[in-house]
Formats: C-alpha cells, sequence, structure tokens
C-alpha cells in the first residue's frame, strides 16, 4: 500500500511516498516559493537522481499536481499511477484542545481545524489549504490530518494551565498546547525499544534541537510537560524565534523604539533567537564556526542556547522524579555535539554520564547512538527523528481501522527488530567517514 | 550606634529603626496610604504596644517626618532625638547594571537611579522620592542605598542576556537583572553557617516565596541566576504576576479582547498569578483553606505554584551542579508547608530527601529549621529573611569604612555564635504552640 505524506507551509509543500508493504521509501521532496515567482520542486525517487524543476504555482493546488505530476514521470518518478497512492496523510500544526490522536478529515473536522485557525495563524491556514487542494486533486481517496498538538493531550492541568485569569482558558482556550508531538511519539516509543523497556513503564526526556526546538518530559509513556506553549514561540532558544523571556520586556521595548504589537511579535518570531544574539546566523554549524573564530557573541549563542536545555533537562528531571533516558533529536540534537556536550557536563548528580567520546562521534542522522556511560543512572541517545513514518503509519491505520490513538496502539517501528530500511546506504557513508560512530550503534544490533 | 532603614513604596513608607551596638530592633513600623487620604502610621517600639494614628501625608516627605515624630514619641517613642540616628539605609529595587554593591548616596547616585527608572517604573521612582524626602528632612546624615539587583550583578553573561535582538541590550540595557538581592544574600550566607562550610566554597538554591517570589541558584557564594528578569514580573507564579508565560500570549489576548499595551501589562502583573487562578485569592492561606473546603481552581494554584518553583529547582540543580542545601523563605517560604512538600517530594534521585513530619513542624518566622532527612545528600532549610538586617549593616559598615561588597566583607550574621535577640520572645511562644518545632531547629544550637 502507497501512502503520501504532505507537510503544507505557507510558501512550501513538503512530501514523502511510502511503500507501506516493503517498508521503504519509494520518494520525497519539496516544492519551494509556493504562491511566489519562480516556484521550483526538488524531488528524488529512491534509486534515481536528484532533479530540481521550475514550474508555476501560484496556489497549493497547482504545487500538489506538480508533486502528483513528478511521481509519474516516467523518467523521475516512482509511480505508474496516481491511483497507486491509497491515501494522504497531513501535517496539522495546531489541532487545538480537540483532537488527541490523528483523525480522517472530514467536514467536521476541518470546521475544528478553521475554528481555531487563529491559535496558529502562521501555520494552520496553510495546512488547511494544503488539505483542501489535496482533496481536490485526489478526491477519491481518504485524508488524515496528524497534528502536532495531539501528543500532548495528555498533559495534565497543571503543565498546560498558566497564572493568568482564568477566563482566557474558558473563552479563549489560551493554555499550553505544545508541538513536534509527532517527533516526542516516534522518539520516546523508540527510546523505550533501545531501553528493552515497558513503553508505558519508561520515563524519558527528549529534546528536539532544530530550527524550531522544543523538550518534552514524558512520564510512564505519555507526554506530561513540554516547552512550546499556546504558540511555539515558547520555550527553547531557537533559530529565530526567543523562547522565554518577561513577558515585560515586549511593553518596554515598544515603548523604546515605538513599536506596533504586530512589528513586536514578528520581531519576537523572526529576529530573535540565535539570530538575534549573533546578529547574522541561524544555522548552528554557521555559528560553531564563527565561535571557534573568535567571534564572540556565536559563542555566547552557543552558550545560552546550551544552558537553557540544561535548565530544561534538570526541571523535567524534577518533574518526572525517575529518568530512565535523555534523548536528543532533529538537526542539531542528531549533529551538534558541541550542544550536547555542554548540556550533558557536571550532570552526574541528577544521573546523567556521558562518554564525551562517544558524542563527538555521533555524528549520523542515520542511526542510534548511545552517548552514555555504562554506569550512567540516566541513559543518553541519540534518535534520529522520523517524524514521516509515524504520520504514514497513523495514515494506514486509520485506513484499516487498526489505530485508536498511541496509548492503544502499537507501532511497526516498535517492533525490537525493526530497521530503517531507507536509511542504511546513507548510514554506511557515515560509518566510513566518521570514526568511532560504529562502536556507539545501539541500534540495529551490532552484527 | 542606631541606623533606620525606610523601605518607600509608591504609597507607603515601612521603616526598622536598629541599635547596632546591642543588636537589637528599637522600633519598627510602616505608614500606608502615604498621599491619599487617610494616611496611617502603625507603631511599635520594642517593649510597648503597638499604636495606629491617623496623620495626613500628602508626600512622602510628611510620612518620614511622622517617623521621625513617633520615634521621639515620649509615650511611644524609641529615641529621645532624632540625633541619635546616624545615618540612614535605603531600599532601592533597581540599580541597573552600574551598582553590584551598597552605596552611600551623593548626587552622582541619584542621577544615576533617576537615569535608569524607567526600568522599574513601579518602584524606583517611590524610592528615589524616599531617598530625597529623607535628605531633606535629615540633611547632616549620610544617606545609603541598597539595591535588590546588586546581589545578582555577579551573574554570568549565559544567565542575564536574552535571546533577543543583541542591540537591545546595548542600548536599552534589556537583560536579566533579578531581584530580592538583599534576601537572597542574607540566606546564602546563613547556609553557608549552617552548613558549616566556607560560603565561597557553597552552593545553594534559595526560594523566596512570599506575595512576590523569585528563586536563586548561588555557586561558591555569588549569584549566576535568578528567576526575575529585566523586571519582576518574570519567572515563578507570584500572588497577582503571572511569572513565565508564551511570550506571544499578551498579543494574541489584546487582539482578542481589544486591550492596549498598558492595560495588558496591568493585567499580567496585578490581575495574575494565584489571583488569576483562582479568581479570588491572593494569600495562599486562604487558598489552601478553599483548596480543603473543596475549591478546584484553588488546588490548582497550589499545584502550580508548587509544579514551577519543584521545576526551577530542578532547573538550577542542573546548572549548578552541585547543590548543597536548599533554602525556603519569606512568608510562604517560611511558613507555607504544603508547597514546600509538593516542591520537594519525589525529588530523592535528585539527592533531595525531606522528612515530611518535619516540614509539618516548620511553621515559624523566627527560627531556622531542618526538613531534610539525615542522608538527604542536599541539606533543606527554612531561613526566615532579615533584609532589614542586611540594609542596617550595609550602612553602618559603609560608615565604618569597612564595607566594600559581600565578596569581601563578612557580616556580623556570619559569626557562628549569632543569635536575633529581637525574635526570641517570638520563637518561644511558636515553639510553644507547635509540636516538634524544637526538634527542627538548627541555630541557635539546641540547649
Amino acid at each position: 500500500m502507497t501512502i503520501l505524506t504532505l507537510n503544507c507551509g505557507s510558501s512550501s509543500v513538503k512530501y514523502q511516498l511510502y511503500d507501506w508493504d516493503n517498508k521503504v521509501i519509494l520518494a520525497a521532496g519539496i516544492v519551494e516559493r509556493v504562491t511566489q515567482p519562480g516556484s521550483v520542486i526538488e524531488h528524488r525517487s529512491t534509486g534515481k537522481e536528484e532533479i530540481t524543476r521550475e514550474h508555476a504555482c501560484p496556489t497549493h493546488k497547482e504545487a500538489i499536481q506538480l508533486i502528483l505530476e513528478t511521481l509519474v514521470d516516467s523518467e523521475y518518478g516512482a509511480l505508474s499511477s496516481i491511483d497507486e497512492i491509497r491515501a494522504v496523510g497531513h501535517r496539522v500544526v495546531h489541532g487545538g484542545e480537540k483532537f488527541a490522536r490523528s483523525v480522517v478529515v472530514d467536514g467536521h473536522v476541518l470546521d475544528s481545524f478553521k475554528a481555531i485557525q487563529d491559535l496558529a495563524p502562521l501555520h494552520n491556514p496553510a495546512n488547511i489549504l494544503g488539505i483542501t487542494s489535496a482533496q481536490e486533486v485526489m478526491p477519491n481517496i481518504p485524508h488524515c490530518a496528524i497534528m502536532d498538538t495531539a501528543w500532548h493531550q495528555t498533559m495534565p492541568k497543571t503543565s498546560y494551565m498558566y497564572a493568568l485569569p482564568y477566563k482566557w482558558y474558558e473563552d479563549h482556550a489560551v493554555r499550553r498546547y505544545g508541538f513536534h508531538g509527532t517527533s516526542f511519539l516516534y522518539c520516546a516509543k523508540r527510546a523505550a525499544v533501545l531501553l528493552g523497556k515497558d513503553p508505558f513503564e519508561t520515563n524519558v526526556i527528549i529534546a528536539h534541537i532544530g530550527n524550531g526546538s522544543s523538550i518534552n518530559a514524558v512520564k510512564n509513556g505519555v507526554s506530561v510537560d513540554t516547552s512550546m506553549g499556546l504558540t511555539p514561540l515558547e520555550g527553547l532558544i531557537m533559530g529565530t524565534r526567543s523562547g522565554d523571556i518577561d513577558p515585560a520586556i515586549p511593553f518596554f521595548m515598544m515603548k523604546k523604539l515605538g513599536l506596533s504589537p504586530d512589528e513586536m511579535e514578528t520581531i519576537l518570531n523572526k529576529k530573535s533567537g540565535v539570530l538575534g544574539i549573533t546578529e547574522k546566523y541561524v544555522d548552528r554549524r554557521d555559528i560553531e564556526m564563527a565561535a571557534a573564530d573568535g567571534d564572540k557573541k556565536a559563542q555566547l549563542s552557543i552558550d545560552m542556547e546550551s544552558y537553557r536545555l540544561k535548565k530544561y533537562v534538570g526541571a523535567y528531571a524534577a518533574a518526572l522524579g525517575r529518568v530512565d533516558a535523555l534523548v536528543f533529536t532533529a538537526g542539531v540534537g542528531e549533529r551538534g555535539p558541541q550542544v550536547r556536550e555542554r548540556v550533558c557536563k557536571e550532570m552526574e548528580h541528577l544521573g546523567i554520564k556521558v562518554d564525551m567520546n562517544k558524542n563527538t562521534a555521533s555524528m549520523t542522522r542515520y542511526a542510534e547512538t548511545e552517548l552514555s556511560t555504562p554506569d550512567s543512572p540516566v541513559k543518553v541517545f541519540v534518535i534520529p527523528t522520523d517524524e514521516e513514518l509515524v504520520m504514514t503509519e497513523d495514515t494506514y491505520a486509520l485506513l484499516e481501522g487498526t489505530y485508536k490513538d498511541h496509548t492503544e496502539y502499537t507501532y511497526y517501528f516498535q517492533n525490537p527488530n525493526y530497521v530503517n530500511k531507507s536509511r542504511q546506504e546513507a548510514l554506511k557513508k557515515d560509518l566510513a567517514k566518521r570514526p568511532g560512530l560504529d562502536k556507539i550503534l545501539v541500534y540495529p544490533p551490532k552484527k
């Protein structure tokens, strides 16, 4: 069974085509500059070379049509007919309080998304547009919605309420929602596999560190706290988002600079974070190079980002009562040994002991590694995330009628013998390139 | 030598008169409704009965004059002449980046306070008014300024910078300052005494929990991080202040409710915190009673306040690398066993083991108690704070020329034999009232 996943942003559409029967990726790519001049698709079918093609996409509908045409292209495609696609899984950033699990999209579901659009004005309108456009182009198959917030609906009120007028929650749904749920679900389930434990007896802290970053406290297999809040602005220091600040600062600076609320909100979302500190960089690799060259603001940015993370790890250790594993994932989590080192050093009193040589060796997106020493009470893993796989399996299971939600469903990737076949070629290359990487692989088992 | 300390708020003046030679409080009180109709002084000289007198105070100057008149009142006063007052110590909330220590106030110092008035618009203007009024009324003695922020000037840049445009720091001094410094200084020094350690080899976490609350990470005897920020709004959940929230929430709610930035700032400062959650209460004793009566929002408020605190304790444990003691202080910290219990339970993995019977027994403002079990790696103390004593001694030492700052000065209360004589009578009453309290006193040593 072939399943397409779509992730529609305001000016981009990411996609992946997955062959569920053989558990391999058939094709993946992105259309960029959607609704703008010079729209372009970058596409790669497995085993074929990557292609880039310009094609006008005045709306998301043309972008999705372009993806489908490319998928059946006789030379670069992966399918002989679009009819082979049995279902589409759509990423939806904000599901509000109504959705604690993935769902098949119908009119009611779409109405619910529209009703909470203003909770995520930067993301949800594009997500909704993606669904309706895809429904027009592929009207005869089910479309499913996989929400970033659904995983976090297990949080207790103590975690999700703010110390703000209670009526704001009752009348306007002001509460912590949390995001990156699909990534956290994957990592929490995989961590339980690596620990050899029942997922619902497993406590883990997961740091998803990328351009957007958040961290999750998972107790007995369910989310109990996370750093992002009503919106993805709260919490960790991110690429361009401030994360936690004194809530009085925007008011102070609006007065100082004569800025409108909208202008201030844009600065907090687009001009802050590591970009704000360094005044130049968003990409952490650029920052590490600049810091190595003596750029003090770049060094400060690394120190601040790591320190904020370290404090959240401590906070969630306190919240959980017992921690089985600390997991790093996403771009910086998977390939940022400097940030990981700063988070994990001098944490022995919290039971976290990392072998810094292992940490340095862990530089791959294609395999899971263990960084902790054999006697560390808390295991430390790097688990490359796989949100598309969760989206694909949720869609598959919704079709099969076997899915309720993650507390009553066992994912294929929870099988102790699970291997991500699509990552094996790339892993071989990394193993050849990175000395010591072979010694820290925790899964698949070393042969 | 007799020293007067003054704490001028926008509509109140608190004072204490201290006999430095005999180390006893001579008198203390407060003038309320200053600049408003019905100004009233509540005054008590040690060993005499408390009095309350109405007296018009259209400005802070009349309030200070009223205090001085009361201090020399033949029946209720404590002095035969105002000339016995040798110096005045003034509390100043915000000292900005310029002051890392207490100072004698001169024209330059006053100008510096005026220059940063807008960093603390709710507090500093009244503090400045208090100093200038007192100088008018007592022109021939030195006036000293003791700043809440000075203690925190040892924080590293990693702690005090925000992930905001760097220019905001350079041009507008936007950074974390932290408050309650005088209280933290006192508790950090006293904790080292109770631990029998060199203060500059001592790591402690201090939770100052009152109507305003903040928490402090102290490493090797100096402040390295704290929860309040540019203003006292950030961090813990307080009486009426929200503490940490998603910075996007105020913008979302301004749009929803059509509020101006000023109106929103007022709500975050005056209508949030435990008042926002419970919709009724600020006083934690009222909240505990309501929760016991089944009020769910009151229970949520206790849970949320404690949970936020617990997370900060974990965060600072991570930041410090090693924790010698956790200290509770101020109103709720000294007399809120329910909040302390929730913070400390299930923290054994962080080395914090509290005997809950000891915790319940610790209900006094007049003595230091130990809550931890004998085998707890982290000691847990309740240390009633004494900000006036620090203000008095800073003022005294500035006069004597023996003070530089807290890293090069040993306070009288750091003497292992120090006993707060003014608290002994009240302690006796609490000992008679509270079973078990006698068994948990750590200082003065049990006889």
